[in-house]
């Protein structure tokens, strides 16, 4: 039995093995009933056995306990078709990594309709690595592997739907299996065991990002991840809406993180930096992004790098030299 | 220590014996600052160790770990009074019943304001008994106790808003303490151990219903209540928004049910009488607030007695004969 869902955007299919999983078919055949009532129903069945039946002008009978539901199926040949599965583009990536990929990066995608592409996650296959990106134009997520095993015959650069992306990620529950992608025309197939997303790919031309971070920094620092995303989350709660906090890098070895609320209140935390290089310098930035990346990066230290008060800031997890966030401050004064 | 929060309407206050809650009160005062902040500052605090200071002009400084905050405090005279308290008018109340009570009536009130009394619980307290009982004019529910160990020395009847009144059952924590119920003016206190919600009474006439139940019935019929419960909800499924369901009580010693979604569907199910007296019947009803009763009356069995098709259906639990739940059908026709 298979059971497929979606829109033309994004399809979902789960195929069941029949005997596997104790579904008797006494006949063959396709319908299509409204999802939210089928599930409702399935889930509310009395003793966990379910019958349904087609009749004839377009009724399905489903049987569950003393209930009898007849419902109005639709017309099975207007329902959008999957692409058929051929030899994956990209064979066996681990679902755990690809899960953690999606959402290191995806948070920093767009969810403005104002450029469609932004709105993407950029997905490179390479000789040798894999590289997820994605970036609104103020902050940049960038994750990729290292793996010299890794061999993707045909380097591929597609952007995927980033909600999509973080759908699948969500979907898939066996983080020990792995994923084979397919691309077809305008279309991503994300297939995992029983389990098949497609999804449309954005077309455009992503910006180009890759050379961001040839600059010359005139601050370097490398800070303790838990302790400096805590004392931010401190320091946001009176950062009201705008979310805007001041950090003030010392010679001292020391960030001082500084937020304010009108008729509120104010509030100070002192951070202690692990190494510095360079200069003092202030910079202004949205708290809630940079608390995003350093969940995000999801490791013990990491390196902040800085050009300048009003130059993107460079931000990079110490033992993984080939992930990289970028957060562009704040111009405003508090 | 004391926190109080709330409105002219509701009222919390807490109490913290120092001592025991490890507080060091360096200075006694008051200082009132805003509830969401000072929350946030607590449930974020570093070592779970926090010092508060009331400074001069109106500032008040918070420290915990490496943060200061710096709140500006309200004028604590402006803060509205809670009554004191005085001997109680009612000792003891069991919080456990007094919740279950609560919990069992209060759904069955108004929320609309076209009515301001009927969005009140109504509250009696007489020799030998407590009860509590709310309505919307299209269905009713009361619970009543039958102790003759209590004694109420004043017989007292009180409109509560039933909002606040849940708002105290939720807050509830220890169901082995007891309530006692304190009225002033228009105000009634509830105090639990260190716990006191003050709330406005509501003014006004209650409606006149201690008499609805004496009519004569054509139709009486038990059944189960989890088994009734489970097969409304698989059959409001295809109810919609306006929940309308007919229940077709048979001679043959079943109950039918069905309801139905133009264009969608339409679903029967079958439900065993355990017991029917009288005659055949068939009423529309709102399958949601039946099944509100179903759910706040929770004992296995109940009576359900019919005067006619648009007639209130009275509902009685088997083992409890002094609660009631009335429900008026619907006129309209499937």
């Amino acid at each position: 039995m298979t059971l497929q869902t979606g829109s033309l955007d994004l399809m979902l299919q789960y195929e069941l093995p029949a005997e596997e999983e104790h579904v008797i078919i006494h006949e063959s055949g396709t319908i299509v009933v409204p999802a939210k009532y089928f599930i409702d129903i399935i889930r509310n069945s009395q003793d966990g056995i379910v019958t349904v039946e087609a009749k004839e002008g377009s009724l399905v009978v489903i049987r569950s306990g003393n209930a009898v539901y007849r419902l109005s199926s639709m017309n099975a040949e207007e329902f959008p078709q999957m692409v058929q599965v051929r030899q994956p583009d990209i064979k066996g990536l681990p679902n755990e990594l690809l899960r953690a990929f999606i959402q290191q990066v995806s948070f920093a995608r767009s969810t403005s309709e104002m450029r469609p592409v932004l709105t993407g996650v950029r997905c490179q296959f390479n000789e040798g690595h894999m590289q997820l990106l994605a970036t609104d134009g103020i902050r940049l997520a960038s994750r990729r592997t290292n793996d010299e095993d890794a061999f993707y015959p045909n380097p591929l650069t597609i952007i995927v739907p980033g909600k999509n992306l973080l759908q699948y990620a969500k979907l898939l529950n066996d983080m020990e299996a792995a994923t084979d992608i397919t691309i077809v025309d305008n279309k991503i197939l994300l297939r995992t065991q029983n389990f098949t997303m497609q999804s449309l790919l954005i077309d455009g031309t992503y910006p180009y990002v890759d050379k961001l971070t040839s600059e010359s920094f005139i601050t370097v620092m490398t800070v303790d991840s838990a302790g400096f995303l805590h004392a931010l989350e401190r320091v946001s709660l009176l950062a009201g809406e705008s979310s805007l906090v001041r950090m003030h890098i010392q010679s001292n070895g020391s960030i001082e993180l500084l937020s304010q609320t009108a008729e509120i209140g104010d509030v100070v935390e002192e951070v202690p930096i692990k190494e510095l290089l360079g200069d003092e310098l202030t910079v202004y930035f949205n708290a809630a992004y940079m608390s995003e990346i350093l969940r995000a990066a999801d490791c013990a230290g990491l390196t902040l790098s800085f050009s300048g008060p009003c130059k993107p800031i460079i931000i990079r997890p110490l033992d993984d030299a080939a992930s990289l966030y970028i957060l562009t401050p704040i111009r405003s004064r508090l």
